[in-house]
């Protein structure tokens, strides 16, 4: 079986001002579709990141895939790290994950090939990562702080301001009705620390037995963070990426008693190696768009297995072919014991037939169809690509964005 | 598909008496020979180790084995230990390899599991593990100190007694001419240090540029571990378990310069991150017997690769179901950059078709048939069977063993 044809389809899909350290998501969000063809006639599907970064990985990458046996991952890897020796292999001295571009890119066609495997050989894609110890993948609700968004060209607002505690309350709750979530992950280091403090209590008292978390995305200080982190003893089920580095999370760590999250600090596997030697964090978040792909993301298992460390899941701004990953990389992850994260009720689009999947209790079935068990809506891919075209926008940069709401943001990490 | 029957058979092969650190390989090694049968019409196949212990622990596991999916390699898991309860799970505080009753019973039925998904999708093993990086597989020649074989019921002797420098150099030299192999590895911690060292400068001096190693399994203390590195220093390519325990390993390592190998201080996980804070080893050894089947064995290479250590590969006394399987192991692992072990040329039997796999300059290719790519000869393996009913031996005690060539042989780890 041999690859002859891939297609990168660049979309953008309306989103909502969400804000975080960097600043706030701009009026849409971009993703790459991907589709891989072989000479057998199965079609294998991907969703990638969208900026021009990694897009131009993709294009890159894309032509020189002909010929390419989907069982060959190491060959897979051999050619994008061929098209992209300058983009930063496994020891770039990148801090983010989205930079590490080789990754990625192979990440994106990694579940491409699976996808075909499983629909060659009629298995949901868990099965060739080994089988599924769960099929009911519980996700968490991801909470934002908020503006009103002022630009409706693209889409509509959802939930309008929320920069209180008692409204990102308020959030969680119409959340809560929704989508049935049974934990709460707060988008942290966007207001004082005091008042992120205040929330998280105030969601406390509204949902006492929701494990809650909050992400502050590197914006505390250690003695800030240690500061928070004793307020919320005992209230935070993990608190994710207080402070920026790998040696100021280790400084807090022995500082505090509440489990340290991140997808900041350990991106790399080598990073895990660090990270023990130094017990800079206790739970690490796997992510199959960067851990190169789903067999990387069962690698990750295996590793933190060893070093005790915990697993939970990561997630960008995502659509459902990326959604049905997440769900079969969390089934065939025994050691992946939290809630998943995701962005999805932050969207109101879909590109995969039958729409948008419906949450129960925040969960959500594995999809039992051959490979990632979902179907592309090329009517639904062809009006985000026309929106693509049309919003003008290639790159995320929400620090820029952040100037329309407030003129004089200045990014600062740490901030407190 | 679903699994409807098990076969165990137990095997019994003429061995010829290998002198090591625990004494001397008895008259007869033994295997498990394991036939997997599906509603499919697949036959998977597996070989283990064949003593009490993992025998017991294969036919406790064979009856439960039924409706298992061999794609579902955590109900597997999940199976396994149900079965053995008290044998041992990945925290057991065992020692030795084939103590792990649990990885190695799951192991033997992963490999049978696999060798069925190839053959369902017409696929060689290796493209199970993600791709061949190699299809030419480089072994290193084992030699052995031995004793001239006096009872040869069972099988004749192979090179008659080889107890000094000199003729282990002619035991080299007639493994270079029958199987061309290109590094040697020395069963050590049987002779004084001082008569190994004289037979590694010897080797050195008839082979100028084949790669060098020694394993006296534990047998030096870490004194005189150090005073032979100094004599060995640029004449073996690494050391290999000098002394016993991680703390003597990690002692050693920081007094010398050669690099250590081991298969007995890291056999778990775990173990590579103890190994790694204390900088205790530099290569371990793989093998897809203990290290959880073949996609363990592809674990240990990414979690070595991420630890920056080196991976070798691991032979107990074996047939050619496990060579065939060494052989897809060491084809996806890429990282896998030494020759492997195999104790391959001291048996004369085989138990596939076609007979036994002819070397050349050392390497055999990677099976390319469907799975393993090896077929049961039943005849052949219904010989050795009758050999183990015969032989009425049922457990390996090469120190008993060592009793009839030495009566007042008393084993002692470390020795020196």
């Amino acid at each position: 079986m041999k690859i002859t044809e891939v297609i990168i389809t660049p979309i953008a899909i309306p989103d909502v001002p969400l804000a975080n350290t960097k600043g706030v998501h701009p009026s849409v969000f971009l993703r790459s579709v991907i589709e891989v063809k072989t000479d057998s006639g199965f079609v294998g599907l991907g969703e990638g990141y969208g900026a021009k970064r990694t897009l131009d990985g993709l294009e890159a990458v894309a032509p020189i895939l002909e010929g390419l046996d989907p069982y060959d991952l190491r060959d897979l890897r051999r050619r994008v790290e061929a098209a992209l020796p300058d983009s930063g292999g496994v020891n770039a001295p990148t801090a983010l994950a989205d930079h590490k571009v080789i990754d990625v890119v192979y990440s994106a066609f990694e579940i491409a090939c699976l996808d075909i495997r499983g629909k060659e050989v009629g298995r949901p894609l868990y099965d060739l990562l080994g089988g599924a110890v769960r099929k009911t993948i519980p996700f968490g609700g991801y909470l934002f702080y908020k503006f009103a968004k002022q630009d409706l060209t693209f889409g509509p607002d959802i939930m309008g301001e929320v920069m209180t505690p008692d409204t990102l309350v308020a959030q969680a709750n119409e959340f809560s009705r929704d989508y049935g979530f049974k934990s709460w992950k707060l988008k942290g280091g966007v207001l004082e620390p005091e008042l992120e403090v205040e929330t998280m209590l105030k969601l406390r008292e509204s949902f006492p037995d929701h494990a809650l978390r909050i992400d502050p995305m590197g914006a505390w200080t250690v003695p800030t963070a240690k500061r928070i982190a004793d307020q919320l003893e005992g209230v935070l089920e993990y608190l994710e990426d207080p402070c920026r580095g790998m040696d100021a999370m280790a400084e807090l760590s022995a500082l505090i008693h509440i489990p340290l999250a991140t997808n900041l600090v350990v991106v790399e596997f080598e990073q895990i190696i660090e990270a023990v030697k130094k017990d800079a964090v206790q739970i690490v978040l796997s992510d199959h768009h960067y851990w190169r792909g789903a067999t990387g993301a069962i690698h990750l298992g295996e590793m933190c297995r060893a070093a005790n460390l915990g697993v939970s899941m990561h997630s960008n701004s995502h659509l459902g072919i990326s959604l049905a990953a997440m769900c079969h990389v969390a089934a065939a992850t025994p050691n992946l014991t939290y809630d998943c994260d995701t962005h999805y009720p932050w969207s109101t689009k879909e590109i995969i037939k039958g729409g948008r999947p419906k949450f129960k209790d925040g969960t959500l079935q594995v999809p039992e169809g051959p490979g990632l068990g979902v179907e592309l809506d090329h009517e639904a891919v062809a009006e985000l690509h026309e929106l693509y075209k049309t919003a003008m926008v290639k790159d995320r940069d929400d620090t820029d964005e952040m100037l329309k709401y407030i003129p004089d943001y200045v990014r600062k990490v740490p901030r407190w």
